[in-house]
């Protein structure tokens, strides 16, 4: 399949339809259930209303919430509707003053993150890591083919594409340094992942079985899980990630369906320890993998394509695997897939690996690199397979790092 | 000062009135805020209508939120004018009908949990449990001095006192297993720790310092993180506890405002390595320990009895760490000091140091005990001095084991 242009129109029509919440300048305090087609958005309510549709309770809403947490079932009716809406022309004609141009309005995170988990289900970025951070432990941790390795990130600073990203202020100490030194981040790096977010509940003590897995998600966006080296280097024995982390995480506006995505299902690769029966997807109906091909840009500028095919936890392992201890779910709920590592050097979703640890700078338009300069503006596109050969993208998830507002 | 009488009725007088939320028989779906006087709950809303009190908008609600988000002069005010309520004797009778026997009402969770992040700032703990846990790797971690160690937890499955906690199911393997054990833990624990209720939001990029603690945390609480050792001991490398908590964090009914405990404040312990200014405390206004005194109880049966004045890094502290990043606050974040032990044995806060991981069982009348059995029942409560030689209890914390609902 070839590569699609970047910002196609293909990439946006009818086979795709992602969610989104969107205000425009005439109303900037009036939030709005959007769709996305090519380069406008629908007005989801409005369309509703104006077609006397039942699903106006879901779509004529503030944010993404009441849809989420309508079901599976429910989702599906929806989607339905609207490929019909798009598509049948005496509805398009009539939905024709509903469309607002992309650039003429403003894109909000989509609904209420409830909890943020995120994982480290990617063999090639985990072996990475493990060598550049841990070079004293060899090789991935004991656990790792045994469980999809994972902890809780901060639900509140998970902020839409566009946001920017002040750099983190905090305490590093290498090895060789005598105490820790105050400041910002010298090591500021990305995390190239995609999320899933949840939409049904789940009660506590009753785990999510694989099969269940399209029952509770919603959909999927892309995600940057902005990280500071230095900081987690100090901070994170015995207890993992913390500061690190929880300055800010960054979302795609758009949330695709995981209908959407259908064609693009694979199988993850193969795997090479015995899984326990509550992780085992050796018969499930569908294969578990999605064929994303993900871009990271620095400033404009692509400096990796991460294959979302390579992770070794699918998202539905990493459900089973979040709820198996009881945990509930909650509408809202964010899990990250972990970085997205491919096996060449150009498929590392990580500074830390596409430079190691700055060992091998990056030598881009904008200058030498090898973690990220304050006003670097980094971008995350995708696109997937579609329906009848066709591709979708997944929306961009963009930002831009500001000076920390702490000196030294 | 000699000890309370457990119950006795001077700890929940007019100098503590810690606020909960709660439910008639009469009118199950309808909560509301109350203030617990001795043995009774003041319906906190109607008692403002009652008296024509401007605090009705923060108190005549579903939950402590708008009061919680009202900032430290409200909550200074709001409390002045419940103490004026309670204490003068004609507002009194016009009270009375407004005041509900404890036992007559359900309580509730008293507010949303934004996010959850959980300490680990004893050392009596920390060096317990690292002598426990990671015997290979002598003493505390290198950076256990320079900065309070932390993590995210699971803020979905934080309970209210009372429910009951369904044992978690889980991967465990000993180094001796030749592969993953699947089933219900082994290892349940608990670790009694107190907690702090964000009020106050603040902005993303913008560090909080010590001195503006008590404008952004609105009050204490009691919390048991329940743990699975088994599962934490494989699941933890590289990322930290990830399932061996987020199945249940159990926090008491009642939040006791922070100003109850200005008589309770005292040093912290000395400090044996440098501050660096962010967390260096030595010329704060107040000192940050609090003198709580806990105790653990098993079936009815005392336990432990851990001194939160034996904690190193202070609630105020924590806070400044936490935000250091520039992440920010939201109301309802709630955070645990981690697991309160003292240096004797009966002054540890956890299963895993009381019975040194299961080799030295607890004698109780219910039976010798390792870990948590089916049905065991743990309660956590805590006194402190109040004002003028009073003291003050904080609102218990209890929970009860009940069965996996998974078969092994």
């Amino acid at each position: 399949m070839p590569e699609p242009s970047s910002g196609g129109d293909d990439l946006f029509g009818p086979h795709n339809l992602p969610y989104g919440v969107f205000s425009t300048a005439d109303e900037p305090g009036r939030r709005r259930v959007g769709v996305r087609l090519h380069d406008r958005v629908l007005d989801a309510g409005a369309a509703a209303r104006a077609l006397g549709s039942p699903y106006g309770t879901l779509l004529d809403q503030p944010d993404l919430g009441p849809l989420m947490a309508a079901g599976r079932t429910a989702w599906r009716d929806v989607r339905r509707a609207l490929t019909a809406w798009v598509s049948v022309p005496s509805h398009r004609a009539e939905l024709e003053p509903l469309l607002h141009p992309l650039d003429a309005v403003e894109l909000h995170l989509p609904y209420a993150v409830a909890d943020y988990a995120d994982f480290y289900s990617n063999e090639h970025h985990a072996a990475n890591a493990g060598a550049i951070l841990r070079p004293d432990r060899r090789g991935l941790t004991p656990n790792w083919k045994h469980l999809p390795v994972g902890y809780h990130g901060r639900a509140g600073t998970v902020v839409v594409s566009g946001t920017d990203v002040v750099r983190p202020t905090g305490q590093r100490k290498t090895p060789t340094d005598p105490a820790p030194v105050f400041g910002p981040s010298t090591k500021l790096d990305i995390e190239a992942e995609v999320g899933f977010v949840v939409g049904t509940p789940s009660p506590q003590g009753f785990p999510v079985p694989l099969s269940a897995f399209r029952d509770h998600v919603f959909g999927v966006c892309l995600l940057n899980d902005w990280s500071a080296r230095d900081l987690q280097a100090w901070e994170g024995q015995p207890l993992g990630p913390f500061l690190a982390k929880s300055f800010a995480t960054s979302v795609s506006a758009w949330v695709t369906p995981l209908e959407a995505l259908d064609a693009a299902r694979v199988a993850p690769p193969p795997r090479t320890e015995p899984l326990l029966p509550y992780l085992d997807d050796t018969d499930e109906e569908e294969p578990g993998g999605f064929d994303l091909r993900l871009t990271v840009s620095v400033n404009g500028e692509a400096v990796a394509h991460p294959p979302f095919s390579s992770m070794y936890w699918t998202a539905a392992q990493q459900l089973a695997h979040l709820t198996v201890n009881g945990a509930s779910l909650r509408t809202g709920d964010l899990y990250g897939s972990g970085t997205v590592s491919g096996p060449e050097r150009a498929q590392r979703g990580s500074l830390l690996e596409l430079t190691w640890d700055g060992a091998e700078p990056l030598d881009l338009a904008t200058g030498k690199r090898t973690y990220l300069e304050d006003g670097d503006e980094v971008t995350l596109t995708a696109w997937a397979p579609g329906p009848h050969h066709t591709t979708l993208g997944l929306g961009e998830v963009t930002g831009r790092i500001t000076p920390s507002l702490t000196d030294a």
